[in-house]
């Protein structure tokens, strides 16, 4: 087996490891790029000592992070969860995390996989429990109008079951979890930021979601991976329905899409189609594949599709072969360096830009010229490239900060880098002094993700940098073998980075975004009228018997629920419906019963309800599990379940 | 219905509230009590304007709160989890989350509650499936050694299903979770601190757990309240048995021991029995319930105990009734004012302070007394209250400086009052010169628990103090119905304390402890050879088949799995067995299988492994999930599922 020759414990001598990595370095390739083969920084510090440019090891003691007590942030940051499948909402400059709105995985505080209308929203098995429990967050994106995010919707993705989750940005939950049919490995997200054909729909009305694994369509476990194919999703910002799937070739990684609206792209690694590491990183150039999204639903409503499985989704062709000719292309491959990471759209609305992973480069995609290129106007799609140029070891994503700079992140250096976008472009037409690089700034370590306060819209505004790394190591206290993630803010507001502080994260965050606070008006109380259960009357309150079958109406009132006991029979099946008649903003109530694996919250003037059979006969004092009053440990109603 | 006539728009009048809160003024402290019957704070802000002494409205700058990048916090903090079920470590003077250590409720970061090593310390249904998948968590405490943490283990309790877990502090991991015997409502935890006979023992051998919720025992759903009763239960620290419990009146809250190992308390609120709450605070009184250990374990040994229902575990008599003759008491109660909430230790040894909650006082009891008691030398116990006097509105909980001072909560207040516990004793005696409350300050707010930095320690030092604030109000971005909670840090060093920071946090934590850093030496890798299905060496991988169970032996060393593709047939009840061959500090790997409900990670040296049946033919691309390496995307085997 190829990877019992691994050691390692050896590093590649430096100057190897700083070569355009190709195919032919394979083998020392898993050597080489090992995130961290000595312990506390060393590799990182190894690696960003041999960077080109002056490393900055500056930090900001005032940098305006340090909030007095009660001071509000100023920008709201949504994090993706991880593989704890939530959106985490963080105040920034801070850093601190004020809520995780829970999506994929159940969620005990709120009671998330627990009551009847979660889920509902999360998907069940024929049996009533939950189809599944384990998610794998990355993306967070949001909805656009203009241009700038309009503070209706978030979406998130989940990789391992292929979700895509919505949160309402009112208030701050999980409404609608789509899974995408014929898709493993979902991976990358974007909502388009304005309609392709229509300019009187400037807002987000598309969800693309790229698929990572290529697998066999429809999946039945044939074992020929050469006849294995991905699928482009377009799910609808409103219904969250699939409204059309695209075939391709090669795996996606990141989604971005134009601010006109009229394109979509994914970068892609593993365009050779392999199925071990080695073949994956085979081929020199892999590809940011773009898709013509009105021609593709034109397709579409032109019958030019077909159907996979048992799926009614709508797919068309995009492999590269069916869409050589441009006239007539749904697709157009334009080839980018050796598994690509990261594409992202510059706010200036001109230029997708590709990190190269495996090579040390950028590229720069002018978007006019690949429109050209579908209006027949560019003979060869690889002439849209307006820069390639080399950045540092392990570039994976790229943010902006409206004014003309780019800042990307080199894993293996574990730096960011800022450049100047216009000057790369001069550099690779020829101008060699043209200086792209404007600052490096090491970061600790190996750094993923990262963005800018409101970099991806056409409000970028230069303040802040947040960089998720990887690793921490030695920037935290020492808490056992599993370590934080380090996500560093920096202060990009002068000509240098400055290093403005650590803050720890739980696996693993991935990507994010940073918005002013002023985008979002959240409320704080529901709406009665918004649950069709509601008991708005604690006189509604009782106990409903049809036949085995039990409706228990109750409501709370600090300190008090409206039942002070009910009774039950064991076997029958229960159906509790709590209303928080407390009207008054933070005043949430919560409902466990012991041993029955019940609890959840009720925030002021919700409603909800669960579901359970009473097997097990006894008194149990239900009680509230969230501090809202003197009298809390007080606020208990009996469950008498009479054997 | 008596709530029916809640108004919680309206306010008692402020000298109303101030009064000793009386019985018949019951239907009105449903008013009085709420916890936020107004926005924005204004009630509290109400309430702390009228209270006695100066109300310090100062924050600090400068406090040596913020941490440069890269800087080392001094404390760590141990957090209870709430909801979440998870114990939560904090790095202090910072605030920042570091870890969540998964304990009562599953985790799909780490896969706690999806491994088969999870599951068995969680604890299974018949048929494989979790027994419970939601929690409560209030309390965490540490073993001690000499009065101080000796860095061993922490405990949490959880209240839902009456479980207590014990977490490793080497590993940062939970080992063992016990769930006790005919208990509902299981709330303060309390580890002793040496024993009470044995002097070479100066160390923690017992975790003390008492039982909230009074009920029928054994438990088989009859509904005479008036026969209800609660459990005191005492726990091995090293198996993680029951060793014994005690039948006692009344509800405990708390739970405290003493520096000599011989005493351990409960304080108790609803003596009455009641089941309604007003019922539950209809007496004047109720009590600090005291337990001697070394008797009640005498009569264990002496064949004393009687055990419930399909229990095995010594239950001894400690009821009011049966133990008036102080010769032979196993337990004493001493009164205190009206549904008292939290008791505390201070850290000289002397005495244990209980909280009034329904009365505004403080009940200061001489230790030294309440063994003269057991020994037939002081004719009253009460006589062992050495203080009692007034401190605000609502106290609950108190912690301690080391320097003669304690702190303590004013829920209703919404402030911290520091108080000498020597010039209390000197007042309560007669002494009206003597100024016992020393500061006040306003908190943001409704305060619930308060702890010191090593303030439950001998070693109390009297710097930092952190104060769980159960409502946040207008203290964060505003995020939708469910406020973060508000853990604030105060500067306790000088004369006045100084409010640090405010901290949001997840609900609800409850309790926590602050210790040095230098109290814990954490591991940061495992040992191979601490898990018994190791795979230690890659070429030990493959798959065996024993007729329909199958075993899949794998390893990881980034960027690769040992196996690239396996396959198992449709049917098949699959054990995959994975082991983290990477040796290197924070190179944790994941392994996510699509659709089949798996996800969980290995730290290095770990194994774990999951089992599941293959119900779904196919191609599944399992993949790492915790970000390793530069071609971590590509680090994937293939699962062929043949149909």
């Amino acid at each position: 087996m190829s990877q019992g020759k691994q050691t390692p414990n050896e590093k590649m001598p430096v100057e190897g490891r700083r070569r355009f990595l190709n195919t032919a370095a394979a083998a020392g390739l898993t050597v080489g790029l090992a995130a961290c083969n000595d312990k506390g920084g060393a590799a990182a510090s190894a690696a960003s000592a041999s960077a080109p440019g002056p490393a900055a090891a500056a930090h900001a003691d005032t940098a305006g992070i340090h909030l007095k007590p009660g001071e509000l942030d100023t920008y709201y940051g949504l994090w993706s969860g991880g593989h704890t499948g939530d959106m985490r909402v963080l105040g920034l400059p801070s850093g601190r995390e004020i809520l995780r709105i829970p999506c994929f995985v159940p969620d005990a505080l709120v009671g998330w996989g627990i009551t009847n209308e979660s889920k509902k929203v999360m998907g069940t098995k024929p049996d009533g429990s939950l189809r599944y429990v384990v998610g794998d967050s990355h993306h967070v994106h949001a909805s656009y109008k203009d241009g700038n995010y309009d503070g209706r919707y978030a979406w998130i993705n989940d990789k391992i079951n292929s979700r895509l989750a919505r949160i309402r940005l009112d208030y701050f939950v999980c409404d609608k979890i789509t899974e995408l049919p014929n898709v493993q490995g979902f991976h990358g997200i974007f909502p388009d930021k304005r309609d392709p054909v229509d300019p009187a729909i400037n807002y987000t009305t598309r969800v693309f979601c790229g698929a990572e694994f290529h697998i066999p369509l429809p999946n039945q476990g044939i074992d020929k991976p050469d006849q294995y194919r991905t699928l482009f999703s377009c799910v609808d910002a409103e219904t969250m329905d699939v409204r059309w799937q695209v075939l391709i070739d090669g795996n996606c990684d990141l989604t971005a899409t134009s601010y006109d609206g009229k394109l979509a792209a994914t970068n892609q690694y593993n365009t050779e189609g392999g199925a071990h590491y080695e073949d994956m990183m085979s081929a020199e150039r892999d590809a940011c594949l773009f898709f013509n999204i009105a021609r593709i639903e034109q397709a579409v409503k032109d019958g030019k599709f077909r159907t996979i499985g048992t799926s009614k989704v709508p797919v068309v062709d995009g492999t590269r072969a069916s869409n050589a000719d441009p006239k007539t292309a749904l697709t157009a491959y334009v080839s980018v360096p050796k598994n690509p990471h990261g594409v992202n759209a510059s706010p200036d609305g001109k230029y997708f830009i590709c990190a190269g992973k495996l090579s040390p480069t950028a590229t720069v995609i002018d978007l006019s010229k690949v429109l050209d290129w579908f209006d027949g106007k560019l003979e060869k799609i690889d002439q849209a490239i307006a820069a390639e140029v080399e950045l540092g070891l392990g570039p994976l994503h790229t943010a902006f900060d409206g004014r003309g700079n780019a800042y990307t992140t080199l894993f293996l250096d574990s730096q960011v880098v800022k450049w100047n976008v216009e000057a790369a472009i001069k550099f690779h037409a020829g101008d060699k002094t043209a200086k792209y690089v404007v600052d490096r700034l090491d970061v600790q370590y190996q750094p993923g993700h990262v963005n800018a306060s409101q970099s991806e819209t056409r409000a970028a505004d230069g303040k802040w940098l947040a960089v998720g790394c990887k690793f921490s190591k030695d920037r935290f206290l020492p808490v056992g073998p599993l370590h934080p993630e380090n996500e560093q803010l920096i202060d990009i507001s002068g000509e240098k980075m400055v290093l403005a502080a650590d803050h720890p994260v739980r696996g693993e965050p991935h990507d994010f975004i940073i918005f002013k606070r002023d985008l979002l008006r959240p409320k704080q109380v529901y709406a009665l009228d918004d649950f069709p259960l509601a008991i708005k009357d604690p006189k509604e309150s009782g106990v409903v018997r049809n036949g085995k079958k039990v409706t228990v109406k109750l409501t709370s009132q600090a300190p008090a629920f409206s039942l002070r006991e009910f009774t039950v029979k064991k076997g029958d099946e229960v159906t509790l419906i709590l209303t928080n008649l407390d009207k008054v903003e933070d005043l949430t109530h919560g409902f466990a019963i012991p041993k029955y694996n019940v609890n959840f919250i009720v925030n002021p003037q919700e409603t909800a309800s669960v579901t359970f059979t009473a097997d097990q006969p006894g008194v149990f004092w239900c009680y509230c599990t969230h501090f809202c009053h003197a009298l809390h440990l007080e606020m208990r109603t009996r469950m008498i379940v009479e054997g």
